[in-house]
């Protein structure tokens, strides 16, 4: 959508993107945590290994643990436990995905069939509670209260921030700032979760934890802003993603947000006929699109999310230059200025 | 049915029973917990409150918080935190029950609408990570890496016993011994953490929390056993629970292992269609119960149940003589001998 790509003029014409630039800074690190992962999976019991296999192979970039190598990076961690705490953020992000397709009923997860769709939904809530219950074993190994009391707290806010968006699924008078609540929830805490238990490993002082911490939060509030974006504008080949999953399901996203209160009372009866009511026709989506277009909601939404973006920069002002710093850095333009 | 309530010839004519004796032992920690339990579960997001509270307050006799409880006051326990952990074990308990009744499709509880049925299977789902999340922040409080240990191994056994149950589920061949893994993992680990942990903030020796934790696992193997007879023999308005949901879903208990077992070819193509098939008709349910009370399979099952209870009753013995041992023997006899 022009609207939204015309955005970003500086366009990185590389192959290789700056989330890639910071996964190459931590690639030692990640390979240990990718067998990490898939060590910790194993079970007795046979489906609990082939369903998590499942997802977390189909598992996108990594990007949370990631975030948690180079956070630990950045505070000049020397030990192991950082690579432990970052396949830990992976199995709760991977439980929280499992019972989110549950909630949603997704067919669909980046383009191939949700483990719920291939395994069932009894099989999705029950291997993410052992995902959940086990990334809890593996930090107690890391044997620090601290670590285990943010991310006990992350979880809970995840959960929070989850029946949040329950609550507002279908309702159209939601307010930017409730959704912001949810996003914060769902997304963001994670996020700074797994920045914050980088800095803790590492022992540094609680201004570097803060610091990383709001890096962490902000990023991910930008992130969804612009995953939400993209629901309506991506090239599903790009991202495999569904275009329009958001709106089938009547999900409240900023982009409806916006397009709503600056509509008109007939474009209100459609946003209410199509999220509320669900009542959903050929044309629609399309019709959302031009409508979101017209008033600016999708590039406003971009707008929202490089604010977050640029609290997320100033955030590591603290810390001195050096390479995954930079790396940090040019991720937050990054997650905003994704491909459209 | 006779052939089960004749097993137990002494039974009491009081109407306290055993463990409402117990539950007067620890009477004043109880009523500490009821308040931590409906404390915590406050949000801001006010469905979880709502539904968290709609099914605690469904639930029964908390046998497992009094467990805790009587664990810690065995110890000599002089401390608060016991009080914490029960309402922990509580809330672990309660986020399972929420993801079981997903799983079975369950539309009652102990005669209650389920939470489910309720407030719908999104909001059990994420209710149930909520409670599960909040449980460990309460556990951190306790600032015991041993406990959040055992309770973070307890919940990861939960679920694998569970996920196990879901592949057993409609299997006829399935062995006792496989049956005992599945309620080994879904139910007796975490009554068998629920007593240990009472020994470990007590800061007791290695052998006492063995003593206690064994004494929880085979409690809670027997009390899931009868369980699962009572489902094919309860008087439905003694427990608040209806017969055959275990046989309508095809549910693979050890009165069915037996039956099977011990049947004809006939009578084994009968567990078959009815349970591998789900194809059930008028007069399965009592044809089901007829073949287990010709073969003695509910009979064995509440024998086998005393098995368990004996080793329960036997891991006391360490324990001096003192009014909460005795009531805690009580209530091995009390889980076998419960109304038929």
């Amino acid at each position: 959508m022009a609207v939204v790509t015309n955005l970003d003029p500086h366009r990185r014409k590389s192959s290789t993107t700056p989330l890639d630039d910071l996964t190459a800074l931590v690639a030692d690190d990640l390979l240990a945590v990718n067998t990490i992962i898939v060590d910790r999976m194993q079970s007795p019991v046979a489906l609990i290994p082939q369903l998590a296999g499942y997802i977390v192979a189909a598992g996108g970039k990594r990007l949370r643990p990631v975030l948690t190598l180079a956070a630990a990076r950045l505070c000049g961690y020397r030990g192991e436990h950082h690579r432990l705490l970052a396949a830990v953020v992976e199995f709760i992000h991977t439980a929280t995905l499992l019972h989110d397709d549950v909630v949603d009923e997704s067919d669909l997860r980046r383009g191939l069939a949700s483990a719920n769709a291939v395994f069932g939904n009894k099989a999705s809530v029950l291997v993410g509670d052992f995902l959940f219950s086990r990334a809890f074993q593996m930090m107690v190994e890391v044997k620090s209260l601290e670590v285990l009391g943010i991310l006990a707290n992350a979880s809970a806010v995840i959960a929070e921030g989850e029946v949040l968006q329950l609550q507002t699924t279908n309702d159209t008078q939601t307010s930017e700032q409730a959704y912001l609540e949810v996003i914060k929830g769902k997304t963001a805490e994670l996020f700074a979760a797994a920045c914050r238990v980088g800095a803790v490993v590492a022992d540094r002082p609680a201004a570097e934890e803060t610091a990383l911490n709001d890096y962490g939060l902000n990023l991910g509030i930008a992130f969804q802003l612009v995953d939400d974006v993209l629901d309506y504008s991506a090239r599903q080949a790009t991202l495999g993603k569904t275009v329009g999953d958001d709106f089938r399901e009547g999900k409240i996203t900023l982009p409806v947000v916006l397009a709503f209160r600056r509509g008109n009372e007939e474009e209100r009866a459609f946003w209410r006929r199509t999220m509320e009511e669900l009542d959903q026709r050929d044309g629609d989506l399309e019709r959302a699109q031009e409508l979101m277009t017209r008033h600016g909601a999708l590039a406003d939404t971009v707008e929202r999310a490089r604010h977050y973006g640029a609290i997320a920069r100033d955030s590591l002002g603290l810390f001195p230059d050096m390479p995954v710093k930079r790396a940090l850095l040019d991720v937050v333009d990054f997650v905003i200025d994704r491909e459209f």
